[in-house]
């Protein structure tokens, strides 16, 4: 029962202009399930860990704030963002509502405990090379600095090279941490550096993935969601379309009720 | 729409009695989805593969196949065994309506071959150690043998040492070989080689990765159950008991229906 | 000090003429390394797994024996080759020294039995799946069928997909079960599956890993060599050609004593 | 032929007197190999991504960074240190002559290009979830950033959970990159998370791994050495104490010698 979170917007803030155009596609969207997901609104102002130092990374943090900012007012939404060095984490957390931590920084002390200090939530993706159980100690260390909200989200684990695979019974193992566990729809069909300068996808596979992660029962989801996003200046191949998310979303509803 | 494929019995052959006391167990609790799954009776003469030479392997080939018989005539149901050399396909196939060919053993040509040329349905279990694109071969080889009626099951991919782990991406990888893909709810779950002797095993995660796969969209399921798996000789660890089975049947019909 | 096995030849019985010229070219080569290598003639007379059914598989057992015991006498070398289903154990033992038992079967206990029985030397090729701490188990139902002579080649691990990787680590942890320890320089290199219908392999690398098995400390190598690899019936991508083949040996020889 | 990269010392700054105490030890080691290694002394100011937040992180970076140049100074030795977020970067360039950028870092663009920016060496540790021949992007970005003298370092990949492999066919595949390689001795035997609170580790296996990685052919050696390592602050398990360290030494240099 109840509302579970649903992560979702364009992988960057390509433009303001997007950005807006993108939250009011899902805001259109979600408005019917308001029952069924809390609808937070995500982007990333900095795209810190491409593969290839030629591709476009974002506005920066102070631009990417002010839209982020706007988004918030202007569509009455929860807002999330990623941060990367410790010096980030106060800046942002005056605008954003959730503070994410991406997975390759998972144990990056400084950078868990400066999110953790400033009080919002803290949703901590999975590194690929993290076991479930040892999950644990992420949320250890946010909740040591005295910030109970922490949750985990999971994108898949390394599997060989250029491919991830997702882990659902680590999902299971996941659960004793006692954090909300979140399904990333998209970042768990990436392959990364498959495509060269860039990570490939299979944005096809990803609403199967989620089904089955609703099946096996999340507390929320996160998905990365673009109107076109052949032409995205990042993560295109995973990103899903608006159909694809519309679609989407009954779906998961339903799988849900399935198993409840 | 249409029944589905529910291929399930305990592991191994444990004695005359116990198949047929599974057997009733069984038929009991499935009779009430008979719109919803195809009930196969499964179980093993012989577990030819076992970590260690120290444990029980069940009755052989001959007492197996007319306790399988009596099973099939008894409860008016299809049988499943699996075959480990090739000169065990012609007898086998007299009696069981699918034969089964182990993982490890899915590339070997003969072992095909034999099973292809008796006109039965061949379920080739994945191996672990297999990409999900190339299973296309081992079908292929049944198919150009004349038979048609080849399955793909999927029961997990080696992941480092001692564990497994489900591929579901890989699901929609393989329907592109156009055989229907079963989903082993309870081999998938097991830790080879995790117990010293005996494999280990996660019972409890077994459903979880059932419903996942339901909602992923599979065309049947193989599991074992057991009515005392903490005493089965084979494979206790991963089992399903009776209760287990019982509370899984209903979610697997629902979950189907949620992403129909 | 002392001399070290070394298992050189084609990787399948092409035809007997060129069985006996690989025979002759690697005992030209190896006639100097006396003192270093004691070697032993390999080649399979099926290759009973390959990835599809539409290519050679080799002149089967009754053809490959009697190529191989003429090999045997007129060069006066050991012979190994390896064997798929039980029933061929006894008529290989009356012509070959060692019998080989393949990666995929390492854990199928008949076969291991039957060999046993032969009492010949028995290679156990460690599976692409198994743990080097479980590779205890095979070695163990060897021995307690009265047959002390077992053997462990390292071939790799599964990686992912269609890729291997040798965990060196591991042949420290295998040397706990006792038995001599080969190292597959050619397999170790295959990209299995990796080329459609047929595997693919990196031979330019096969001589690094042989060395660096070498300062390791293995027992023995394993190769498969070949005059035209590219024009190979199988494995072509990965098995050394003779100038590769030719140039390793005395670097073999020299690793080996910088670490004595 | 030249003397070669050995990049030793302890984990973590410990204490002023110990880190002194360590130099000194490995000074009368390294001595009389200075045809053969041109010794660089390691230590880390700051243990940024311990698995838990219990455990000690070392003493900062002013103090570390004191200490490291009062080592510098009196045993007239290259030092080396590892940076976590990119403000660190100016003030550690101005005392260390190498730049460690540690393994989950390796795609962080902003650190990249800090370290870049300073002019030194910049040591680029292989991320455990990326593939060798992905490795040429970081070393692509401190070179567009106009710094030509970047190095990677290899120190194993993501296998399974709570372990790691060393791909040594990787490392031929890195040559391509152009960047010398250095080999990781004693990360590439460490168990992640493999203690709970702290990873474990094999050091035993660790001169075995290094002679490999000296007959495959690797530029330089990194290795973490110990006056007592089970009593060490950090990465315990597989820090080499002294007597394997001075074993170690002589057995690079004549494995090296019989594969030129």
């Amino acid at each position: 029962g109840g509302a579970q979170l649903l992560i979702a917007g364009p992988c960057m803030i390509e433009s303001e202009q997007h950005a807006m155009t993108m939250a009011k596609h899902i805001s259109q969207r979600v408005k019917q399930y308001a029952d069924n997901f809390l609808w937070v609104f995500k982007a990333s102002f900095d795209k810190a860990n491409r593969s290839s130092g030629d591709t476009p990374r974002g506005p920066g943090m102070d631009e990417g704030l002010r839209i982020l900012e706007r988004i918030k007012n202007e569509f009455n939404v929860p807002v999330l963002t990623d941060i990367h060095e410790s010096y980030q984490a106060k800046p942002v957390a005056e605008v954003v509502d959730i503070l994410q931590i991406p997975a390759f920084l998972c144990r990056q002390t400084d950078l868990l405990l400066a999110a953790a200090a400033t009080g919002r939530v803290v949703n901590v993706k999975k590194g690929q090379f993290v076991a479930p159980h040892d999950m644990g100690r992420p949320i250890e260390k946010i909740r040591e600095a005295g910030n109970p909200a922490a949750m985990i989200t999971e994108r898949g684990t390394s599997f060989g090279y250029n491919n991830l695979v997702v882990d659902y019974a680590g999902l299971y193992v996941m659960r004793q941490h006692g954090a909300p566990i979140i399904f990333d729809t998209t970042h768990c069909v990436q392959l990364p550096g498959g495509m060269g300068k860039v990570s490939g996808g299979r944005r096809e596979v990803a609403p199967y993935m989620a089904k089955a992660a609703a099946a096996f029962g999340v507390d929320g989801f996160f998905m990365e969601v673009h109107d076109n996003p052949d032409q995205a200046l990042s993560d295109g191949p995973n990103q899903l379309n608006l159909p694809l998310f519309e679609e989407l979303l009954p779906r998961l509803v339903a799988v849900r009720e399935a198993v409840s």
